[in-house]
C-alpha cells in the first residue's frame, strides 16, 4: 500500500449505493412514481444548481445561512445545491404560468443537500419524493393530496394503524395569533416554538409565555372539514395536531404531516401544505398550490421497521459460461438470441476453473448458470443450474427463455 | 412586477425538464436500462459531491485545473462536483473488492458537472450512462461492451449504416511511440495532439514534428481480431482509426468512440476503454475494467437529427370533471375505482365553467376526461370524450378502464 493511496470511503454524510442499496432505492423510487402517476402527477426535474438569491426571500432563515452548500462558480455567480425542490418547482411553473393547463400535477424525485451532523434519518444528501398540485385554491386539493399521501404509504404494505397523518392550518394558527395580539416577529417566534413543541421542553414553556396562555388551539371549519372528507375515502388516520407549524415560511394554508406511530422512527416521514404566494414571487399572477415532500432515509428507516423490504433480485437471470475458447462465438450469440427472446443474460469469458466461476456468479446473486462447451454446441441442450437450490433443468436452446422465465416467476 | 423578484431561468448552462422535456428524458433513461439490464448490467449510484482527492491522481489535468466545481465545506473539506462517473465507480469497487462477485457489470446513470462555455452538444450538466465491466482482462470484454454499445444504439432505431465505432489502442500507441523513442513527456503531449487531430490542423503537424514522421499507425491484431470478433455478432460498423486517443489519462489498452455519421452530429456519442490500472489506486489488488459512458445531451440531439424522439403522452389517462359541489365526493370514489382498475386518472374539483376545465385539460395533452354531475351519479352512464378527436364514447363506470385502454392501445 503506497503513501498516496486514494480512500475508497464517500465524502462525509453521502451515501454509496451498491447494487444490493440501489435495488432498494429504485424499489421506492419505482413505487412512489406508480402511485403518483396514477394520480396523474407528471414527471419534471431541475439541475441540483440553483442561483443563491432563489432561496434567500423564501425558505427557513436557518436552511439558508446554516446549512446550504454554497459555491462561487469561476463567473463569479452565488450558486447553492438545492437544499429542497419546493422553489425549483416554483421557479418552473412561474415560468410557463400561461403556457402550462391547470390543475397542474408536479412531481419530482431529486437529491438535496443539507450541511448538518449526521444521524439516524438525516443525511447530508437524501433524495425526496416532491409533489405539487397548482391552480386549485380549494380544499378539494389538499383532499386529493392527502389521498394521495395515504396511498402511497399504503402502496409499500404500510397499514392505516401503523401511522398518522397530522394537520393544522397557518390560517388557524394566524388568527390565533390575533387573538393574542402577537406581532410579526412573535408570530414567526410561536411558528418555531410550535415546531419543537415534541423535542423541547423549552420551547413549550416560551410558547405559553409569549402567548400569556396555555396553547389551547382547536379545529376550525375547514380542518373538520378535511378530515371528514378523508374519511368517506376510507381514509381513517387524519387528526387535527395543533403542534404541527412546518418550517418553511411559505405555507399559507393547511399544513400536514404523516408520521410513523413506531417508537423507532420518531421523524415525520412527509411534509407539507399549502403555499399560495410562492410563485407571484417570480413576478407572475399569484397560482395557489398544495403540496408534500418524502424523503428516501425515512422511508427505507419506516420499511426496515416493518420487514417490507423485498429481497434482492440482480439484473442478470442467466449467466453463460464458455469453458473454452473455441465456445466463446457460440456463447456470445446464445447469450444474444436468448436476449432477443426477453431473458436478461450475462456472460463469464474468463475460461478460469469452472468451480470459481460459479462461486463468482453466487457472489453476484445470479440465479442460473449454464456452462457452454463442445457438448452444448453440439447438442444445442442446455443444463440451467439453479444455484440456490442446486437444481438442475435439462433444457433445448430454444426453450430455455420459457424454462426461466417461469421457473423465476414461481419463485 | 416589483424590483426584488425573483428569475425564472435556471443557473447557466444547466437545463430545466418541464413535463414535456422530461418525457424524453425519461425516454432516454428507460431504453439505456432496459437494454444494459439484458445485458446483465446492475445498478449502482453515488453522492455528486466527492473528495476532490479522487480526481488529482487520475482524470484529466485539464478537467480538474480548468473545469471542476469545487467548493470547501463547513468542516473544511474540499469537495467537487463529479465531472466524470470513472473514478466513483472505481471507488465503489475498490471498497468491497473482496465481496464483489466478477465478471461484475455496473451501470449508473448520474448527472456530471463540467465548467465550460454551453454549446450545442456541450452543457455545464449533462447526464450519462456508465457501463463498466469489471475482472476480466480477456479481449471478451472488449467484444462484449462494444457490442452493447452497438445494441443500445439500435435499440432507439438508429441502424448501423448511421454510426460508425471507431477503436484504436493505448497499447498499440505505446509502443509506437517506443518505435520513434518518445520520452513520458511527449507520450502525454503526443495522446493530446491526436485527440485534437480532427478540430485542428496545427495539432497534426505538431505530432508530425514530435514524431518527426507522418503519423502512419496501423492497426495490431488484437484490434483486427476484435473487428473479426464483432463481425460474427453482426456488428459490421466497427472499424480502426489511428486518431482515437480518448483524454483520459487512465485508459491502459483498447479504447473506442461511437461517432454518429450525420454532419450535424460531429461530437462522439460513446467514448470507452480499457482502464486496468485504476482500481489499485485504492491500496487494493489491480482488477482488469473495461468501460463506456454516453451521454443524454448528444443522445438527444441524434434522435433529433432522425425523427426518432416519440410524441409526448402525459402520465394522466383520463381527467374528471366535477361539476357540482355535490358531485366532488362521488367523482373522488370513482377517480380511486378506476385507478383499482389501473387506469392513471386525475381529477378536476375546481368547478370553473366546464370550457375552461377542458381547454386547460387539453393545454395538459391529457387525452379523455368525463365530466361527472347529478345525472352521471344517478345513471353511472359516462362521456369519455377523446381531446384530440373530438370522439365520444359512452361507458358505463364499470367498462371505463377498459373503453379508455383499448382506445389508447390502438393508437
Amino acid at each position: 500500500m503506497s503513501n498516496n493511496e486514494l480512500s475508497t470511503q464517500p465524502y462525509k454524510g453521502v451515501r454509496d449505493f451498491y447494487p444490493t442499496d440501489e435495488f432498494i432505492q429504485r424499489y421506492i423510487f419505482d413505487t412512489w412514481r406508480e402511485v403518483v402517476e396514477s394520480f396523474g402527477y407528471e414527471a419534471y426535474n431541475a439541475s441540483i444548481l440553483e442561483p443563491a438569491d432563489l432561496y434567500y426571500a423564501k425558505s427557513s432563515q436557518e436552511i439558508v445561512n446554516e446549512q446550504t452548500y454554497q459555491l462561487i462558480d469561476r463567473g463569479g455567480r452565488e450558486v447553492v445545491l438545492r437544499p429542497e425542490m419546493t422553489p425549483s418547482v416554483a421557479r418552473l411553473v412561474a415560468g410557463q404560468a400561461r403556457e402550462l393547463g391547470y390543475p397542474l400535477r408536479l412531481y419530482s424525485i431529486p437529491n438535496l443537500f443539507r450541511y448538518e451532523r449526521p444521524q439516524r434519518g438525516r443525511l447530508r444528501e437524501h433524495w425526496q419524493l416532491n409533489c405539487d398540485l397548482f391552480g386549485d385554491d380549494t380544499l378539494s386539493a389538499e383532499v386529493d393530496i392527502i389521498l394521495l399521501a395515504v396511498r402511497l404509504m399504503e402502496s409499500f404494505g404500510i397499514t392505516q394503524d401503523q401511522f398518522e397523518v397530522k394537520v393544522s392550518s397557518r390560517t388557524l394558527l394566524e388568527s390565533y395569533f390575533d387573538k393574542y395580539n402577537l406581532d410579526q416577529e412573535e408570530r414567526k417566534e410561536a411558528l418555531k416554538l410550535i415546531d419543537r413543541w415534541h423535542k423541547d421542553e423549552a420551547a413549550r414553556t416560551q410558547l405559553e409565555e409569549l402567548l400569556q396562555s396555555s396553547f389551547d388551539l382547536e379545529p376550525d371549519a375547514q380542518i373538520n372539514n378535511l378530515i371528514a372528507q378523508l374519511k368517506e375515502l376510507n381514509v381513517n388516520n387524519v387528526t387535527f395536531d395543533r403542534t404541527i407549524a412546518r418550517g418553511f415560511d411559505y405555507y399559507t394554508g393547511i399544513v400536514f404531516e404523516i408520521t410513523d406511530n413506531h417508537p423507532d422512527n420518531n421523524r415525520a416521514l412527509f411534509g407539507g401544505g399549502r403555499y399560495d404566494n410562492l410563485v407571484e414571487s417570480f413576478g407572475v399572477e399569484s397560482i395557489p398550490v398544495v403540496g408534500f415532500g418524502m424523503g428516501d432515509v425515512t422511508m427505507r428507516d419506516v420499511l426496515e421497521t416493518y420487514g417490507l423490504i423485498p429481497d434482492y433480485s440482480p439484473a442478470t437471470e442467466l449467466c453463460l459460461i464458455a469453458n473454452s475458447a473455441e465456445a466463446i462465438g457460440f456463447t456470445f450469440q446464445l447469450a444474444e438470441d436468448l436476449r432477443r427472446g426477453g431473458l436478461r443474460v450475462s456472460c463469464d469469458m474468463t475460461l478460469r476453473k469452472l468451480a470459481k466461476s460459479i462461486k463468482h456468479a453466487s457472489k453476484r446473486s445470479v440465479p442460473f448458470v449454464s456452462v457452454i462447451g463442445a457438448d452444448e454446441i453440439k447438442s444445442r441442450q442446455l443444463t440451467l443450474k439453479h444455484l440456490d437450490t442446486g437444481e438442475e433443468i435439462n433444457s433445448t436452446v430454444e426453450d430455455t427463455v420459457e424454462n426461466i422465465s417461469d421457473f423465476l416467476l414461481e419463485q
